[in-house]
């Protein structure tokens, strides 16, 4: 259909591109790069009159650069009269800012809603959102891809044995449980507590995990620190081999490090976020999204249901 | 007045405490930083309850990183109740892409001003704006506060003799008018041509230059192209000496040391944006808009005109 256009930007061309190759399309002419003073300068470089545009952005670091990049992509195609304006945000940055945990703070993921859409999105596709919540603020439809379905098809190709699926927190359960229901796995969960102010954190397993493989599952790992420390417990605890998995490989700061030197095997990621180059990664497994995502806008495109594609 | 209140952000800290000090207030406490994964966070420390608060920023390189500042310091003063937000912009950047040159271009000037206003800004304090336009891409009251006065009065206490006044552009005459009325002195223009295409611009002067002080007024000087070529053709055509001013010292790439290399002896530039450090600057001079700026906000929050700062 040539309606159908899909552009990248640079947080991630080369999931844009596998994506475009999925559709079996070439990705939209455009060009982004800065002026002297810092300054983003965009121009499209082909008409999209009356097109059903597909931007692709993840607002990973540095988020507020690819956050003003899709911003000013979104009103250049708003003025190109552009159809509708897909917004397909793998990994959508400032999630984990989406209440006041303490008086006088900003609630940065619903002002991100709010740019995203006076900028003058359409429509939103997204990846495991961080709270499931963060669909309702926008007043656009919103489309929430799962990142479980592969993850999960990846861990059953190697065929472990006697596994259980951990959750490192009481807000990640939903998640372990379907990677769970899909590997006919247990669950468990890590249960943090603090026993006094100022004494560290003790990490305390609920469920099963002695002589097991435990695969941990959460939706970000940014700094590691969480998952590490869990991963340590887990085999002190009498775990047999631990694997992590996430769906977006934040990995700032002392990340890598932290994972290299766990006892984590292996960390299975996808490609919303593409890894650093030039570390030392080689834990890290990493599975695309880019035929999820394809199938996703081949059916928005052709109005049929995205949460088929769960099934 | 215990309700009236400043912030500053990171982009100009130096000029926001010159600007309480002339207020006469202490800055208000606000913690400004970054996550490791490099999300802007933002707590303000003391309440704003009911409070006019004044944020002073000014959207220079970083630009989008102190753009997002901006607006995420305005999303957590709306929700912490603040009863006005009054954005103190001395520097707006994108202000040059406040048009369609070609197609399929954004127009981002306007993108900005609708991002403020959707953030929760209630109105706008800003200095010479790269096109009066802007102020109508607002729907909130603007305030345009110029440096002419400021710049002019710097020139006078020189008591330079037998002056001209120089607009680098057409688009420039306005401002080096309302100049060259302060200082008595007539106006040249620089008229740029480019007689056929792929042939480099000849720099022709239109007035009378001829063994006379030339003064070049800009608004923004950001790589010094413009202006370094401007200065270099008023000395080969005859003029004595030449200076320049602006408001907004953008001054970025090759512009140091192009203007450490031109005929400019001197340039005049105000703190809307702070000079690099590190680099030699010898050549250039820095005014405070500090009390112009100050006198307005006092204004403002007495509900007096501020145009009167003008005269
Ligand atoms: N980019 C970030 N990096 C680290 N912590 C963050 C970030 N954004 C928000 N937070 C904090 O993480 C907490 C929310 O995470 P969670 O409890 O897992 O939903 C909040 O208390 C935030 O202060
Ligand atoms: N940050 C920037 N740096 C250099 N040029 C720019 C910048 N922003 C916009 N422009 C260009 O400058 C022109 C507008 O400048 P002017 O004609 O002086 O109003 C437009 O053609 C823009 O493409």
């Amino acid at each position: 259909d040539p309606n159908l256009k899909v552009f990248s930007l640079n947080s991630n061309p080369d999931l844009a591109k596998q994506i475009a190759e999925h559709i079996g399309i070439h990705l939209g002419e455009c060009l982004v790069s800065s002026f002297s003073d810092g300054e983003i300068q965009i121009s499209i470089e082909e008409s999209i009159r009356g097109s059903e545009v597909y931007v692709i952005q993840s607002t990973s670091d540095p988020v507020n650069q690819h956050l003003m990049e899709l911003l000013i992509m979104i009103d250049a195609l708003k003025r190109a009269s552009a159809k509708t304006i897909n917004v397909v945000i793998p990994y959508y940055g400032y999630a984990r800012q989406d209440r006041k945990a303490r008086s006088r703070e900003p609630i940065t993921a619903k002002l991100v809603a709010n740019l995203l859409e006076t900028a003058g999105a359409s429509r939103i596709l997204t990846m495991d959102l961080h709270a499931p919540q963060i669909q309702g603020f926008f007043d656009i439809p919103v489309d929430q891809l799962l990142s479980v379905p592969i993850l999960s098809e990846y861990f059953m190709s190697k065929k472990l044995e006697d596994i259980v699926i951990v959750s490192p927190d009481h807000g990640g359960v939903t998640r372990a449980r379907k990677m769970a229901d899909r590997l006919k796995a247990p669950i468990a969960i890590i249960d943090k507590r603090r026993p006094r102010p100022n004494v560290s954190e003790v990490m305390n397993i609920i469920g099963d995990i002695q002589g097991k493989t435990a695969i941990i599952i959460d939706d970000i790992i940014d700094t590691a620190g969480t998952i590490t420390l869990a991963a340590n417990a887990l085999v002190e605890r009498g775990a047999k081999k631990v694997y992590a998995c996430c769906t977006h490989p934040v990995l700032s700061g002392p990340a890598i490090d932290r994972i290299q030197a766990s006892a984590i095997s292996e960390l299975v990621v996808t490609n919303t976020i593409p890894l650093p180059e030039q570390k030392n990664i080689d834990k890290i497994v990493q599975l695309s999204v880019a035929p999820l995502v394809g199938e996703a806008i081949i059916r928005i495109h052709e109005k049929l249901s995205v949460s088929r594609l769960f099934n």
